[in-house]
């Protein structure tokens, strides 16, 4: 039984700019080469980093800003790092609803925030991710109840129908295809239960290039 | 303000197995080197598998048994190929109460299992982490009414008492200090939610031997 997504839900005087509600993006890129220096520095250089606030740390570099321009930024670097023909890995952690350090100012009651979700040029470069999809703040919502797996599995189900290969498997969902593909189909997750749940995250670990993929 | 966590909850007639509430992990280790492969190889033949059922997959490495045993064996794994100086990440997922794939066989209402905080050897290697901990099935516990952030916050006062530099950051909480005592930190987050909390899942990407930590 496929649930659906809603596609819109009430207007509201609750209108946050992207930063202030919180959206945004840390990854962290791996390159399995005595070069990865060079080649993420070049990859974090060839990006479009248009809308985005960009800070890059010990473990991870954190980019906000509206969805659409987050997902090109990060498909940009995944991509460029992947076109060196490198082993390469990447660890995408998506956020919406929470802003600002671990403290949440956004008010109780499940303000919800609707996004377009992102639309992404093919990358030219496949990848395998194991997504996990974690509707937090989902008590108080229209669609009450706090029932976060029924919002996983709608979510799920929506990927089945965007081209990418998916497959169950334990904690996540392994999606195979084009790099912006795959991208854009852990966003849509993300963003369509970020329709009527507040605070929601995502994780996906991303293989390109890997030789027991060959 | 501290929020207490609970040491102890009601016995149950509920009693699974780990691998019944799908007690496990799954990290993707990835070398910076042209050696990964043989890196990666060794790594994982050095450490105990005792308890524990591993697969190997293309994106990720699933490691299920008790608590206790999975972080031991994920931390021996992480920690043998920093040992080779080699700049390494990892990214690891640690997830209870909600086995097999992406269904649920555990009864609704809140059931959860009280586990032991896991406790580890020091590895002699330091790391730097990016940590998130997400209490999921948490609107129909006995601490009820799904205030996700309540638990999170708790169990980032439990880290600021174990040892480990503990420092705010936007979706993440950055641990720092020896490998097995970060791993340990946020393990004890992620068991002692779990005591009360049905399914809690948390996401950890580790650096080691980064040239921007030096």
């Amino acid at each position: 039984m496929q649930t659906p997504i809603p596609t819109a839900i009430e207007s509201t005087a609750f209108d946050p700019t992207p930063q202030e509600f919180g959206v945004g993006a840390r990854f962290t890129l791996s390159v399995m080469s005595d070069d990865y220096v060079q080649i993420i520095l070049d990859a974090l250089g060839q990006a479009d980093p248009t809308g985005v606030d960009v800070t890059t740390g010990v473990v991870s570099t954190y980019v906000s800003g509206a969805e659409q321009d987050v997902l090109r930024y990060v498909s940009q670097v995944i991509a460029a790092a992947a076109c060196t023909g490198a082993h390469v890995s990447a660890a995408v952690h998506l956020s919406r609803g929470c802003p600002g350090g671990v403290t949440c100012e956004i008010p109780d009651g499940g303000a919800a925030l609707v996004s377009e979700v992102p639309t992404l040029e093919p990358a030219g470069v496949s990848c395998v991710a194991d997504w996990a999809l974690y509707p937090l703040a989902d008590a108080g919502t229209a669609r009450a109840g706090g029932d976060h797996m029924r919002d996983i599995y709608a979510a799920i189900d929506h990927a089945r129908s965007t081209g990418v290969e998916v497959e169950s498997d334990h904690y996540v969902t392994r999606l195979s295809g084009d790099l912006a593909q795959v991208l854009e189909t852990i966003a849509a997750g993300w963003v369509l239960t970020g329709r009527t749940v507040q605070h929601v995250t995502t994780h996906a670990t991303l293989s390109l290039n890997s030789p027991s993929a060959r």
